[in-house]
């Protein structure tokens, strides 16, 4: 949240007529998308949750959106009360760019073996330390994740990878990505990822994929705080033009 | 294609070595987008289809792709030849403006009665005299169009209008969206729509949706033609939050 944490910020201070600092559940690195964040702040401001979400939205730029506010105990916290994160991540898979969706998605113009990189995925599955996909000036205190979903969906040239876990490492989808990219372009055999998962070294696994293709979709939170669920299918339908070049 | 064409002319004329026109089957306004679109242009260069595709995108922005080149029969146009065009429009109808996807679809804040306007939409199917749907400035010869496919899919607050006819006066989609949408709020009765076709007056109908909402998505032709077919389902996922604010 580099440059949208401050927009952020301004808004609901703008709202609150105080100076505002929020803490959001998960970083988006530059060029990072998020269809859902959760973020907290303290204020002495009484407001109802609709004049924080209205408020906001009235001082935020148009492609940012407040989607629900909630008053929250002392002890929440957006980041570490936060039980499970979920992100997708999209590869164009086809021989012309993506064209209206440049900056969206990843693209990947050689067909990817996608069976490959499922049977690849299911060794990350699990609690297992991490450090192979751990990018490089990560803060963690241990390298150590539980990754609850690794799946690959596919729609007419575009595949859809959706990531789930408690926590994760700095680049970590990017990186598993990346992995299981190499896998897809045939260059490694499926069951090279678990061996890189092995080597708890990061030179050992595939390149970062892109940022572009990455968005956040989903946090979850204990029940106790009783917040809203995050949207099911964040990432579903609009615009992806899957015309191949036959010529 | 006031924008889009200088760029696709010159990326042309780049790879033929000589000043490139093109004309293409549907105009786009100002803020209209297409996933496809079909342009013709004479030239005397000889090079192979992938030369063209791949020379042309070599030289247009990243967000416009070529995406297939065929050489056809001098009496080949590609405005006149088309015997059928198809739009999407998508309209965000939910509390939370779009975010992410502004600019991409329009917006409707308050919940749409989508079995009125489908009940509406019924009547404008057929071969009319479409002069209540006419944007002023049209240069069309005669305001007969034959309305071929006028329905609404609904999916998590996203609704996709999909108009399919032989050919469209300036405007039209958008003012027939727009007609609807009166019929959506609850303005007006499903049957005052075909009160407002049979007027033939553009005074009658409701207003012009944004341009941002709208899509290009096909542009048929005589077989004889041996063109590639538009993909199916140009419009359909990547991401659109459907979360709805419920503080």
């Amino acid at each position: 949240m580099t440059t949208i944490q401050p927009l952020v910020e301004a808004a609901l201070g703008a709202v609150a007529a105080h100076a505002v600092s929020v803490q959001c559940a998960g970083r988006t690195d530059s060029g990072v998308h998020a269809t859902y964040q959760v973020a907290h702040f303290d204020t002495d401001a009484s407001r109802p949750a609709r004049a924080w979400v209205l408020g906001a939205n009235t001082h935020l730029p148009v492609n940012i959106a407040v989607t629900w506010a909630r008053a929250v105990p002392a002890h929440f916290n957006a980041r570490y009360s936060a039980t499970a994160r979920a992100y997708q991540y999209l590869i164009a898979n086809r021989h012309p760019r993506a064209g209206l969706w440049h900056g969206r998605v990843g693209w990947e113009y050689h067909p990817l073996d996608v069976d490959a990189m499922r049977q690849a995925a299911v060794a990350l599955l699990g609690r297992h330390d991490f450090s192979s996909f751990r990018g490089q000036g990560c803060q963690s205190r241990h390298p150590v994740r539980h990754l609850t979903q690794l799946d690959i969906a596919e729609q007419r040239g575009l595949l859809v990878f959706r990531v789930g876990a408690n926590a994760f490492l700095l680049h970590m989808v990017r990186n598993i990505v990346g992995t299981l990219l190499e896998v897809g372009r045939g260059r490694r055999e499926p069951a090279w990822v678990a061996s890189v998962l092995a080597a708890r070294d990061r030179r050992c696994a595939g390149m970062t994929a892109p940022a572009q293709g990455l968005y956040l979709t989903a946090v979850d939170y204990p029940t106790e705080f009783a917040l809203p669920a995050p949207p099911r299918d964040a990432l579903h339908l609009t615009a992806f033009s899957g015309v191949s070049y036959d010529g």
